[in-house]
Parts: C-alpha cells; structure tokens; sequence
C-alpha cells in the first residue's frame, strides 16, 4: 500500500543535547510539501560540520536535531509541483540549493542559490518548518536541507540530484559533501589545466578529494602538506606526488619549501583546514602572476584571512578565492562525476575506510573524532 | 655630431633630500651599456609613486636621485647586443622589465619578470650600478628603472616599449604608468566582459583609468566611489555612470547601497586608494559566485587585507586579487592602447589636466600635493 501523502513512522538517529550520543528513536516524517520529495535514505555518511553543529550549545546549534548531510536515497514520493523526480528515482540530497530559477541558478559561473540561499537552519529551505515529530508531537529541527540520520526525510526539490541507479550507494553518497566540495574546489573554482602544479594544505576527506580532483584534472604534480606523517601513504593512493610535513621542514615555513620545489610556487593551492595562518602559507608559495589559492576550510567566526596586503599587490594576477560546496551545481555536475567514477577515472573507493550499520551510527562520531576514518559509510538497511 | 659612446651632459631635476624641492642642476649621463638604451626624454608626467618615495628619509628613499617614471622619448643610442630598439626610434620607458626571456616573459598570464623583479631600486637593473653622476663625479641614484625627470636617461632594454611616433608625447606618456595601471587592471586583470557592472573605489587618475578600460571593454554601468563630490562631474568623462559619495549615505555603507543598486553586487570592484578597509567595503558589494575585487591601490607596509574569511568562503568563486602596472605587458599592449587611442576608442586627453615647462617641475608637485590636477605632463623641450 502507498504511504504517499500519508506520515511515515520510521527510526531517527536524533541529536538530543550538544555533545550526546545521538538517540535512536521512532520518529514521524510528515508528507512532502509542494515542491518537496520524501526519500526513503539507502545509506548516509558522517561529515566533519555535522561534528561542529552537533557540539554547539548555541545556535547554529538547536535541538533536538536529525543531522546528516551526505546521503543517497530513492523517492518514496513527491509533493505537488515536483516534475524532475518521481517516486522510485534514486537521488543524492545535497546541502545547497539549486532552484534553477534565480540569476546564480541560471549562470554556469556560481552555485550559490539566491533564491534559497545556504543557511545552517533548523527548517525546510522554502517553508521555514519541519516536517519531523516525535512521538509526543514535538518538533524535531532539520539540518542543512537534508537531515539523513533517517531512514526517511524530507527535502526541497532544489536539493536533490537525480542519479544512475546503478552507482554503488557507498560511493555515491559521498559526492554529497566533503569529496563533492574537494573535487569540485579543484575542477570548477580552481579549474585546474593538465599539467599544472597544486599544493594542498590538509589531507583530510576534502583535502584527498582535491588531490583527485586535480589528478582528474590533469595536474601532473601534487603536493600534499600535513603535520600527520600517516597521510604521506595515504595521500599517495590519491594522487599526492609529493608530501611536505611542516612539522619537518626545519626552519622552513613549508611555503619557502614549496616554493623551492616548484621553482616559484604552485599553480594552484588549496587550504583545507580553516585557519588564517595557514591561508597565508598557502598564498605565499602559490604562483605569482596566475596562481590560484582557493580556501576551502571553515573558520573560527570572526577570523580574518590573513593575507599580507603588499602580498596581494606583488601577486600580480594571482587570486584568492573561496568555495561553497566545491562550486558544484548538483543536479549537472554530480551524474557528470558518477560517470566517471563508473568509469573508472574518478576514484572513490580508497575514501570510504570504515561500513556500518544505522544502530552503530554513534561508533561514526566516534571514529571521526579519533581521526581514525576518512569517510565512514552508515547502511540504513531498511 | 653623434654622442653615441660619449657622456652627455644635459639637465636633470636632482632629488637632493627627502620632502624638498628638486634642484635643477648639470649632470652627467654615461653612455648605455650592454642591453641598455639612452633616451632623450620627451616629456614626462608626474606620478604619485614619484611623490611618496620623494618623501621618504628611509630606503627605499635616497637621495640624489633622479625621480620620474611615466614618460615618453627617442632613442639617442644604445648599447650592444640591443637589437630591439636603434637611434631615432620613439620609445615609452617602463618601470616593470620584460626580458623576454623568463616564463613569467614568455607566459600570457604574467607580467611580473622573473629574471629583472621589480624593486624600487637605486641602480640600473641589471648592473646594480647607476649612469648619472653630477659635476662632482658623485653617483646620482635611478629610480624605478626609468628616471625621467632629466633630459637623457638610461634604461633597461627589457623596459622600453617601442611605440608609433605618430602618437602625440603628451598622451602616450601617461599609460607609463598610472593611466596604463588603470586601463590594464579592468582589461588584463580583470578581463571586464561586455554588459558588466563595475564599481570602482578612489576617483585619482588611476581609478578613472579603471573607468575608462571598463568602458572600453563594454562595461554597461561603472559605478565610481569618491568621497570628493566634485568627481562625480570629473567620472562623467570618463564612462563614470553611477557616482556614490560614501558621505552622503547616511548609515549605509557604500558596499550597501551598491548591492541595492546592482541587486547583489558589482561583476568587478576595483580598489584604488590603498586601505584595507576599502578593500573589504570592494569585496563586500562584489558578486558572489563570479565576482572580482582587483586591488590596485598600495597599502602602507604590513597592511593586513581586511577581509574576514567567512566572507570569502561565501563568496563561492568570486576572488581576489592584486596587480603590479595592471598586468601590462607593455612590449606588446602599449601599442594595441595607443592604436585604440589614435582610433578614438581609447580617451586619454581629460587625464592632462596640466602641461608645464621642466623648469617648473616643482610645480607639478604642488599641483599634485593640492589635489589639483589628474596628470601634470612637463615638457623638456630639449
């Protein structure tokens, strides 16, 4: 019998408190709005900003919360005015929004909705409410448009991407954040041309996507930069040429060595972490004239850049920019990555190190905390 | 009878201490030596990279020195192995090199040599010696590879672009540097596409500079910044069509109103003046997604930007970036901006706001020092 239109009762992973142990629970999915889809999730992945928000008292922070945001899923139903997906459709929720109305939707040059701008809310993008309750009837919150520690959410249409059924769930779902972000910081902001030279400062998930990335772009030489000595072997299945741990380096800033390696900086850099000094580092050995820095990483509210002004000015042409979701416009760019993962020219599989079931899903929090995994993949198996 | 090989003793205006008039004095200029080339010198302009540096009682200040470095002139001799330029040929000098040789030189995307950097250096570039002495045989230190303000100077073959002598002097000297800065930072830099929105910061010669290359690219609405009300009338002759007095906006930031304006912003925003917080008020009604904030203006020593990181990791795309001469190649693209000149595409004359004889140099300073003038061009009429 069809539940469309009707609630579904399912299990929720749901954030309670700050820093707890997210709660498995029976929870009810309200039907899909106009211009929504309800999707029953297949598997979904941990993601360092779910840890952020999930840790934070005050708002962004709000509970009690169903986070998750990288997810693959296949539509239950659809609510009214929804054409592009149907029931059945296998679809990637994605965190930014692509009304494919506004200026931005219809301009191959930015991701960033204006219609449905990317906030950290507590809502559906387009209603401003929540379509999850507990079994008292409280108000369960959204997080960043797709809420996937479900086994069903619900999300605008304008966040999902449509896909090839026959991509591997564990791999695809991770396109939906970090390897969508570090594969796209590299193809479509930095734009990086074959034989070029990149440095990426920080191998985590994102940082080893723009390694990939920038080898799927034809970068010839790639230089990875981490203070964890483990990432050298890792960094290689990537992609990474060349690894530069600043703890080593001397009294080199890794810049200077950077800069004497390439003869004048790299091509393009990369700053995956998120502090100001280290975006300095990557603009001081990133290529005068055309270089590329682009920043990638999230900040401490508040912080600055870091970039010495008379720096800017010596540069040349070279730029600093930074990204929302590695520039990637899901609904085009996503099956673009899946067919060349099928291909076999994108490599995912090295990113997922750890599997687990939905009742586990807290051995993930743990797991990335201890900086013990890339991606751990969560299987709803429902 | 030719001075090819000889000394010449002519006029120079001699910098002899920080902040103080120039002395018109006799000195001697050396005969060129390999790959360098003697000018007479045509005309000059005065610029105010000439005027700060005059001022200083520390390096890079130092004194005698020869100031000026936007000018035009003919080829007296020059040294050997220069084949690029003979006697008789019109010339304009330029203080960034292009050896021709380095991948900086042989790259599209740079204009930063490689091989002859530039420094505000007191020596020839590639000797580190100097051509100028005074009657006393003491040396007379070069500014900025050009030293314009005497009737002969020596130059760098890498900084002299061969030019059409058809070109009136007293337009072709200005795009040496401010008026070519200015032209080249919305047309290299930038790249400013037709149809475009532009908003620039600081109405000085090379803020309307920016203007007028916006304009020539096919920016549609230029929108000038100027705290001085009386540019609003000056921007009009130069495609200014849009003027905000950051005065006159109440509580708004200009940023503000210029998003209002543009619905979200400007393609390009150009800073002209030199101040961190300009540059953030730039960055901060540039378009998200594809917006570029070209930074122009030189900012004192050790300067931050001024940008705060979470802006720029919002900004998706948009980027920043810097400029040394508006990234000019000047061997190849003075010519194309003096053709468009003589085709009346390109407007130079309303920057001439003064013309003066050498002798009354020091009144081109205080013209400057005033506020009085766009560019002051001094006739050597030698």
């Amino acid at each position: 019998m069809s539940t469309a239109g009707k609630p579904i009762r399912c299990r929720a992973a749901v954030g309670r408190a700050p820093g707890e142990p997210l709660v498995m629970e029976e929870i009810m999915v309200a039907p899909p709005m106009p211009r929504e889809v309800r999707i029953r999730v297949i598997c979904t992945s941990l993601c360092h900003t779910d840890l952020s928000i999930w840790k934070l008292k005050d708002p962004p922070g709000m509970f009690p919360r169903i986070f998750g945001h990288e997810a693959i899923g296949v539509v239950e139903s659809v609510g009214e005015d929804v054409d592009e997906v149907t029931e059945g459709d296998t679809v990637i929720p994605i965190f930014v929004s692509e009304c494919g109305e506004c200026e931005d939707c219809r301009s191959k040059k930015s991701n960033l909705c204006s219609k449905l701008p990317f906030r950290v809310s507590p809502w559906m993008p387009r209603y401003d409410s929540s379509r999850f309750t507990d079994l008292n009837g409280e108000v369960i919150y959204h997080f960043m448009n797709v809420s996937s520690f479900s086994e069903y959410t619900v999300v605008d249409v304008a966040n999902v991407a449509k896909i090839d059924p026959l991509v591997p769930p564990n791999r695809a779902c991770l396109l939906s954040c970090a390897v969508g972000t570090g594969v796209g910081a590299a193809w479509k902001i930095a734009n990086v041309k074959e034989g070029s030279t990149v440095a990426i400062f920080g191998l985590g998930s994102v940082g080893l996507a723009v390694a990939e990335g920038a080898r799927l772009c034809g970068a010839t030489r790639i230089i990875g930069v981490d203070v964890n000595p483990d990432k050298k072997e890792i960094g290689k299945k990537f992609g990474v040429t060349d690894f530069v741990n600043p703890g080593n380096c001397g009294d080199k800033p890794a810049s200077q060595l950077i800069n004497e390696m390439t003869g004048g900086g790299a091509d393009y850099c990369f700053e995956c972490i998120g502090v100001a000094p280290l975006v300095k580092e990557a603009y001081a050995c990133c290529r005068n004239g055309w270089g590329k820095t682009v920043v990638i990483g999230v900040a401490r509210p508040g912080s600055e850049l870091g970039v010495n002004f008379q720096d800017v000015l010596d540069g040349g042409g070279k730029s600093i920019m930074g990204c929302v979701y590695g520039g990637i416009k899901a609904k085009s760019d996503i099956p673009i990555l899946l067919k060349r993962y099928l291909d076999k020219e994108l490599q995912l599989d090295e990113f997922v190190t750890h599997e687990i079931q939905f009742d586990e899903i807290n051995k993930a929090f743990d797991l990335l905390i201890e900086g013990q995994c890339l991606r751990c993949v969560i299987w709803m198996n429902n």
